[in-house]
Formats: C-alpha cells, sequence, structure tokens
C-alpha cells in the first residue's frame, strides 16, 4: 500500500450527511495564517467531485475567504441547488464552531458542472513563447511557511524580489509549475494551482505587505481526459494584476500544459495592507 | 414628480423580510428569453446597497444564472453570512415557483463588501488609446431584442459582424458605452454595464450561435465617489475571450471612465451551442 500524495491528504473529506462532509486542515499545506487558499478551494471542489447527485464536470468555481480558516477540523457543505438537463448549480460552505461552539461561515462558494459536448473550438490566448522547463533554474526558495514545497516552481519572469526595496515597475509573473512529488492532474489539483501565485503587489511594489485572498474565480476549460493526458508535466502559470486601489488588488490568470492547451483561466481579488 | 430612469424602475425592490425582497422583470431590458442578464445581476447588487445590515461598498460580486428567469415577478433573498471589522460576505439567490408553486433557484450570488481605506495604489491595465467618443460614429443597430436599446454604443474595433460568413478571427471589442438616457453611475448601473458585451464567440466565429452566460463575475475598483464623478459620462468597455472550448467561453473585460479610471474588471464563462 503505497501512501496518498500530501494533496490528496489535505482534501481528504468524509461524508457525515446528505451534503456534509467533514475534513481537516493540513500542516503540509499551512500558510501565514491557517491553511494555503489554494488546498481550501480545492477541498471544496473536491466535495463537488465526491457528491453522488454531481452532473458532468466543473465549469466554474468561485471561492469566497470570508474569515481566515483555523487549523484543525471544518464541516464543508455541498449541495446542487438547481439540476438542468446539461448544467447544474452548487453552492458550498465551509463552517467552523465559533467561541460559543455555533458554526460560523468561513467559506462560502458557488460552482457550475456541465455535461460538455464537442463544439468548434479554439484558443484565443496562446501559450507566451518561454523557455522549455528544463531550461529554466529551479527557483531557489526559503520560504517560512510550508505550502510552497509543495509545488516545484521554476520562474521565467517575476520571481520573488530578492531586494524588498520598493522599486517594482511590473507584475507579470511566469513560471512552470506542478505538484512536487508530481501528482496526476485533476480538478482539485488543478484548482489548488489556480492560487499558487505569491501575491501580485509583492512583485509590483516590491514590498512584502500583508495580504489575502477575498475571493477567487476558476473557469475550466479542459475535461478529465485532458486533465489525465496532461499527467504529471509541467504547467505554464502566467499571472498579472490590472488595478491596485485603496486595499484590494485584482489578479488575472493563465493556466497551460506543456503541450500548449489552455487548461484553466482564473481571477482573484485580495486585500493588501498599506 | 420626474419618472424614474429605465433602470432604476428594472432594479426597483420591495422588502418582504428582514433579508426578502420582491422584484419584476422590466419589458424595457428584454432579451431573447427572460431579462438581460446584466439588470438581473444589476438587481442583486441593489438588494446588497439596500440591506439595512451592509457594511462598506461593494468589492465582488459573481451571479450565476442557473435558470432562465421567466418575465414576472421573482423573489430576492440577500444574507450577509459573515460581517468582520471591514469586510462583509453575502449570500443572494433569487427564486421563482416551479411547476407545483414550489419555489425553485433560478440564480445564486455571493457579494463581498468592504470598508476601504486609502492606500498605495496603481493601475497597470491602462485605457487603451483610442479616438474620444465625439469621433466613433454611433452604432447603427437594429436589435431585435429590448434591451441594447437601454444603452448608447460607440464601437471602436468589434462591432457586431456586418455579414454571419463564418470568418471572424477576433473577439475583441472595444466601445464608448453609457445608459440611454444618461444616467449617473452607481454601483448597480456598473454591474449592468459589465455584461453589455454581445456574446464574443458570435464576433469571433461571425456565426450568430445560441449562447448564455452561465456565471459573471465582477471585481469594483472605484468607490461612490469615483462613480459619482464620472456621471453620465462614456465608459470604455473593452471585451475579449481567451478560449471557447466544447460548449463553453470565457470573456475578460475592463470598463474605465472617460478620464482612464478602471472602474471594473469582470469576467464571464458562457456557454455556447455548436
Amino acid at each position: 500500500m503505497t501512501t496518498p500524495h500530501s494533496l490528496d491528504q489535505a482534501i481528504a473529506l468524509s461524508a457525515t450527511g446528505p451534503h456534509t462532509y467533514s475534513g481537516a486542515t493540513s500542516p503540509a499545506y499551512g500558510n501565514m495564517v491557517g491553511p494555503f487558499g489554494g488546498v481550501t478551494a480545492a477541498t471544496v471542489m473536491q466535495a463537488v467531485m465526491l457528491h453522488p447527485e454531481r452532473l458532468g464536470e466543473p465549469i466554474s468555481l468561485t471561492v469566497n475567504y470570508a474569515a481566515a480558516l483555523a487549523d484543525g477540523p471544518f464541516t464543508l457543505t455541498a449541495r446542487p441547488v438547481r439540476t438542468n438537463r446539461s448544467t447544474q448549480h452548487w453552492l458550498l460552505e465551509i463552517t467552523q464552531p465559533d467561541a460559543k461552539g455555533m458554526p460560523a461561515t468561513v467559506l462560502t462558494a458557488t460552482a457550475v458542472t456541465a455535461v460538455r459536448r464537442e463544439t468548434w473550438s479554439v484558443d484565443d490566448e496562446p501559450m507566451p513563447v518561454v523557455p522549455a522547463p528544463d531550461g529554466v533554474p529551479r527557483a531557489n526558495m526559503a520560504p517560512q511557511v510550508a505550502w510552497p514545497r509543495r509545488y516545484a516552481m521554476r520562474f521565467i519572469t517575476g520571481a520573488i524580489p530578492e531586494r524588498w526595496d520598493g522599486q517594482g515597475d511590473s507584475s507579470l509573473l511566469q513560471m512552470w509549475v506542478r505538484d512536487e512529488p508530481g501528482r496526476v492532474l485533476d480538478f482539485p489539483g488543478l484548482t489548488a494551482l489556480a492560487d499558487v501565485f505569491y501575491p501580485r503587489v509583492w512583485l509590483r511594489r516590491a514590498r512584502p505587505v500583508p495580504t489575502g485572498t477575498v475571493s477567487m474565480t476558476v473557469y475550466f476549460h479542459a475535461g478529465p481526459a485532458q486533465l489525465a493526458a496532461t499527467g504529471r508535466g509541467w504547467l505554464l502559470a502566467q499571472a498579472r494584476g490590472q488595478v491596485f486601489r485603496n486595499g484590494f488588488f485584482d489578479q488575472t490568470a493563465q493556466l497551460w500544459n506543456e503541450a500548449g492547451l489552455l487548461l484553466a483561466t482564473t481571477h482573484q481579488i485580495v486585500y493588501y495592507k498599506e
């Protein structure tokens, strides 16, 4: 018997009712406060994937981080609120007990799944021309938190600043990235990778101010077969901010597989201090 | 007494309980089936704006169109599910009676509001260099549905194809747009404008296939004073698709005011047939 991948351990859920699961945060994906938000989003996606009433495959997911998830157990509810002929709409929530032991909302999410059919298709955002993964040095990071060690990152542009001198001029990041150790790509894995970028404002300002993602949306453009074919390969991940204003910035990002297929486009809005 | 603007009539809500409102679709914003989705999203935003427990101003809104809204009355619930010191998370839903008279979910939404503070800020997506509104001819449209007549549109690039010859090669649209007649910009008005683009796949393919927005997210980068200062002026609206694959395409879009301030960034995932 082999040990499950650390991501599969982190997103493991036990059904406790028709629409209810219990889970627990994983120290392997620890962040400054609580867990890496990408793994929390992946856990939400996992609930959808596990649900016996699911119709089709993921099309979109929006996760709102309502409060810092405390390290430890949590309750996740996943409810299909509308099932049509080929699309299904989901409402999801994570709760943890508050100071009085009452369940308090720490995350809300919505998701759409659908039965996809083959149609006319085109990629209009071609993968940028970049050096192959082998030609890009591995990032020499000594992260103070656990989760970045769960990913191999090779920065093409926009590596974490070596000097926090306030002299940044661009928020563009491009990197090759994959789970470490390797893991065959699936929807929870891709969901976590959608949040793999360190905060855009750190790069844009070359200043590590406190930040926290408030809401993240992922659009899935690939089916299960395309994810499985991507396997344990590298993804090209690109992210940039469009506007930083009065405490919140946005991030727009894309994830391609090595063959150049755009697997997911994703956006988030992030709080920053100062 | 002056007649309210058609948008204010369309998004009008009556409180029927602590978190419940009743509204009705407006023929002035009719679409092929049911109302223009932008006005439905604006109505959701209006519920947040009206709610007596609201903290701060809108930061993000995600609206999931779970089913076609039928013309007529609907019930909107708006519930703050988590209120922190400076941010607040909302869960919203629109229901209409199903065939048996039971409330059925036709829309789900989440929103975040926050108290914003002045911080270091920068616009990293500058407004494209385009001709001023006066230098762009007014679109000569004869729409078969009502809602486009509620907006003045001046297409810079990406006008609705004159020939549906299947020879499209780009999904980029840039236009000056504003309510018609003019209306001082506010959060519901800006929310509706985030959905003002005709379907990207029509332009990309030069083929008017059936489409329907599945999920839309809007990030708000301006405060009430900046919206009020924008007044009845033109917005530069830009949209493009990144990927069209197997029945769903995404749209990434920006809305600047005439002074060049990026007011909102917005994304959606849209179903298309064939």
